[in-house]
């Protein structure tokens, strides 16, 4: 994880990005980092013009800038100009990671436990100490880390990883090109229970999960295995850490989840949308498309509108907070109050 | 996971369920799913009668209804009538999950490592790279999952099941017919620092946790040990995912706690009280029994009549809350405001 | 886990607190435990002379209580009196567990994979089925936990215990005397992904975490790898369980965050703060030193003076929550009514 090994220049990474060369192509370009702190060996990026003033104030060799920075960057070592650079940095960073990191090998690590009736795909990497369960399908290129834990008829997709320590439940589907994190659970049952004489009973739950391709899922998070049928992340969803799925949810492609945020069993979340950390959605709600939902916010009911949906109380200075929250508890109150008053002058 | 292999049909559905016929009892039922999307060859349920508009959209060739439905599904294939159809379906599943998944073999998996000293009983299963510490106990038909770890002096009762990668903490107790899902930790260290000159001293945490009987408890749930004594969970409580209880928390039998609830220390919560998703209890209060808590709903103090309460910003568009917080943070001055007024014209 | 096989008295617990003695120093204390309980042969405090009443109601052999209580311990069997008891409690329970826990013996497990290249002090203990990769570094003394993987590069410092399944992730680096409770996830990839035409390119995070001295980090808990920098824990600083940390994230030293907090990429926290459980701070925010925010609050800007912060909405009964929170959508408006009204008569 030390950048430093990698060793390119402005003219390869302006060819490496589809962008244009501004100023000197060939000083050596060592680092990758944040404009504040880079030195002349160093590549950064500003995303946002509105920022540039923190271009100026760097000192890094190399810099990725829209076409509108051209007169800003003419005097410096070199730049990069591309049609956006966000996406542009995205991609170097890819690039760097490929250089840095070497490839899982395939094979399996002698330590890990494959199951008879588990098929693991020959270029697969199947790291140590894991657990492949009988019936359990391994694609190709597909790494299993460490004590990952693939249990029986699971299936993980081509070119997809699953960190150390990830759970993959029986039955469930990964598909391609997928990233699980350390701690993920995959297909543990949903929460259901029938309430009989002050106990529950429990709902067994029969289905399973199903991840589409390019899913990534961060660590700790929890998507439970549905009722009856499967719980779904289509295509592209993108979850943080320590992320709730309940059973039977379905999140829509390209939806993306920031940490900590509970989803409750058979929501149904739309494509494109955003969850901010902490946003909780109740059960049975269904969210259209092109939602997004402002951090630690709670959906209390179905969202039929795309936007942008807040609740959240603004926090202030704990003794103004205080003041505020009695008055609170009083407002229905205070309505019926200012109406009696209305009415005595209309 | 995949239901389908299951052959049945509606005598053997209402005898085994202990409900009343009607229809035909010999149409072959293959598999258990919701109204919507059910088959000839599918058994339903519906546990509403408010919803019975779903039962005439239903192609499912057997149902589980309330006997006041009788006249609704007199023309129906099959149906089976049931004094409690969600009881019913709750107790079906189980059927249904006992023909599908076999039943864990009892041994230990030649790749488990059982400490001297651990008692295994002989009809415990124990899975591939689990992790029987010192001393610890494993209770008849109990199952361990792969690469769960019991513990020093833990003790996990009769018939209970830890799913893969649990950890019960040393001298730990998990009763009888229990369920842990993957990633649970049980018995991690309390919260408790004294602070000393700008630093923190730690407290150790010296108690245990105490798990009753036919507890389930879920995927990434942390239950911390006590400080002095041990941290409570009675009989039948059920827990979610990702739920942290504190030590010295006391969860009263056949309390129900949604997903991503905390529970800070030494909180005592009573007997059947549910918790919704993303609720938080603050530490050293009570709650009564028969306390139900709306999610994400912040409990700031103790909680002394049973009933439902509840704490939640509304959810508004992002302009209307905005408008409506900022407002929020002047209403103490606005109530004065109001009773300027109403001084005016008593 | 089960105390009761300490043999000590007061005479000794005072040498050892550097406490004063009042009344008999031999009686036998084979017991710790709060004042509700404790007997005889039981050693407990008080923390807060407030609570004075409880200290007659206890029949504790030895209570660890301030010197402004000397006339209120005169005729108990036994005390020692603190400068500050909370303090001197927390090191008894220091000195309790060493006396109750075996130590780990160094060496390591036989099941344990050791990839070449890493480097493991001879005084450390691997426990068994633990995983340390190529070119990891294990400090003396240390303690790597059963199950527990340490990825390349990664480096645990002298003194340091990670209990069962922690994952430090590749080229992480942990300081000296540290505790990291199961599950907790150090180095999975920060949450980060460029917009690009409906979809997210993943932007792969270089950087990794850098952990301080004497820190501890709760169950679960996950702290992600910087973007292109390391995130940062400070010395002394304190986690809870299931805290999500994001990346680049700095935490200043001794500060101390409870469970289910989450804290945004990019956020600086400073030193001596404390947030509370389910406390949410928001990206790239600043808080300075000494800031402390009430459980459940979301801190959505920066915080510039020391202080308390509080955001939290007061939970009522289920009904009166309804009415205030119906009202509370409509409070802009409301206040626009009181204006009306005040103009109508200034």
């Amino acid at each position: 994880m030390t950048p430093g090994v990698v060793r390119t220049n402005a003219r390869e990474l302006a060819a490496l990005l589809g962008g244009e060369l501004v100023g000197h192509g060939d000083l050596p370009i060592l680092r990758i980092g944040p404009l504040a702190g880079a030195d002349a060996s160093t590549v950064s990026f500003l995303a946002n013009v509105r920022y540039a003033a923190q271009l100026s104030a760097s000192a890094a060799g190399c810099v990725l800038v829209s076409a509108q920075l051209r007169d800003a960057v003419s005097q410096r070592p070199s730049a990069v100009l591309c049609a956006d650079p966000y996406l542009a940095f995205a991609r170097l960073t890819q690039w760097w990671a490929a250089q840095l990191r070497p490839q899982a090998a395939p094979g399996i690590h002698p330590s890990a436990v494959i199951e008879p009736g588990a098929r693991v795909d020959a270029s697969a990497s199947i790291g140590a100490q894991a657990f492949v369960g009988a019936g359990a399908v391994i694609g190709a290129r597909a790494v299993v880390g460490p004590q990952t834990v693939v249990e029986e008829r699971a299936v993980v997709g081509d070119s997809s990883v699953l960190r150390a320590r990830v759970v993959i439940g029986a039955g469930c589907r990964i598909g391609r090109r997928c990233i699980l994190h350390s701690g993920a659970v995959i297909g543990a049952d949903g929460f259901g229970f029938a309430p009989h004489e002050g106990t529950w009973v429990k709902i067994e739950q029969l289905g399973a999960v199903t991840v589409g391709d390019d899913v990534e899922i961060g660590a700790n998070t929890c998507i439970d295995r549905g009722a009856l049928e499967d719980t779904l992340l289509e295509d592209g969803v993108k979850l943080d850490n320590l992320i709730q799925i309940g059973h039977n949810v379905v999140v829509g492609a390209h939806t993306a989840m920031a940490g900590c945020v509970g989803v409750a069993g058979s929501a149904r979340i739309g494509r494109h949308c955003t969850l901010g950390g902490g946003a909780i959605v109740l059960g049975h709600l269904e969210l259209v498309d092109h939602v997004h939902v402002s951090a630690a916010t709670v959906v209390s009911r179905s969202i039929r509108q795309p936007g942008q949906y807040s609740g959240v109380f603004p926090f202030d200075d704990n003794a103004s907070w205080e003041k505020n929250a009695a008055t609170l508890r009083q407002l229905h109150a205070l309505r019926d109050r200012l109406r009696t008053l209305e009415k005595k002058f209309p």
